[in-house]
């Protein structure tokens, strides 16, 4: 389900890029510095210097990363022979196990792709905007189907992405409603709500 | 049903604070000084400090206008004897509608509280957290006479508020979809989601 590279066996730019997430997350993109980043990940500035050139690198590192994992889950539910509404649940765990498991990516994705430099930036949009529309079609698609209600799918994709990225809010929470417990009645609520 | 103060016989004051609520929305609350104000306002500084003293008076004149009205509908729903399900309608209408005509107060309300001075900020986390009991007792009480389904009301209420913030991205957009599309679809699909 949820990818991105695990911690084992990862190459020091993997590392750095991994310890750099977390930073930018706490102090923002814009506040973080190369300096900060060294410092978390215990080197010199001068030595970081050579597996990472500048901070928008591993800002793009970051984006881009998460935008192929979302794209490539995405391109195996539309390629299987489920129905719509399965294909609607397992993007919708997909999403949140992303936000549970890989937070840090997700949330820098999320809220600091802002800072892209150009060409990335419109190309992270465009991504976006395109992912977005496929997801409205496989809603488009289940209405038509008459497998779920006659919703307007703009609203429908809004209403769930939304909702997920609500999950921040559970992050820096006391956390008394577990992970499951979280994710299961998250899917249910969205799941029923598109349901005939 | 969203109410904040209307724009005609506003004070000075009010009109200080609306366009202030405005700078703070695009550049940031931290980014915003009292000079920015005044050049938005159309005053100097200096005349500026007869009706507002800093920035975080606004700052708090805001986030606890955003509270009152959110508070003050709540107890109007909580006193009525409509069913749970018209009860949570009602509520998701007022903050959906809160979204669409009073974006950039709630706006800031939902980003730059952690800018609140003490006592306020306590006291805004304290009443906040007792908001979202609140809602989440109406859901408990759908579930207990049998009007919702059986759903982890903490999460529910996570799943809605998060929803509805996310008209964010809506203001954000080329808003191809109308407002009353969006309220009544978004109305339909996080009210069918608790249904039984």
């Amino acid at each position: 389900m949820a990818r991105i590279q695990s911690k084992k066996n990862s190459t020091k730019k993997e590392i750095i890029i991994e310890k750099a997430a977390r930073l930018f997350r706490e102090k923002g993109f814009g506040a973080a510095s190369m300096r900060d980043i060294a410092e978390t990940v215990g080197v010199e500035a001068a030595s970081l210097y050579n597996h990472i050139q500048s901070k928008s690198e591993i800002l793009q590192a970051i984006c881009f990363k998460v935008a192929n994992d979302f794209i490539a889950q995405l391109e195996e539910v539309e390629r299987s022979n489920a129905s719509t509404l399965e294909k609607m649940e397992t993007i919708i765990r997909m999403h949140i196990r992303m936000m549970l498991e890989h937070y840090e990516y997700v949330y820098i994705s999320d809220h600091e792709w802002r800072h892209l430099p150009e060409p990335y930036l419109s190309n992270f949009l465009n991504q976006r905007r395109s992912y977005r529309k496929r997801l409205s079609d496989v809603i488009e698609e289940g209405i038509h189907k008459n497998e779920m209600k006659n919703i307007d799918p703009y609203v429908a994709v809004l209403t769930i992405l939304s909702a997920i990225s609500g999950i921040e809010s559970w992050h820096r929470s006391r956390k008394t409603t577990g992970a499951e417990t979280l994710e299961e009645n998250m899917v249910k609520y969205l799941i029923e709500g598109l349901k005939k």
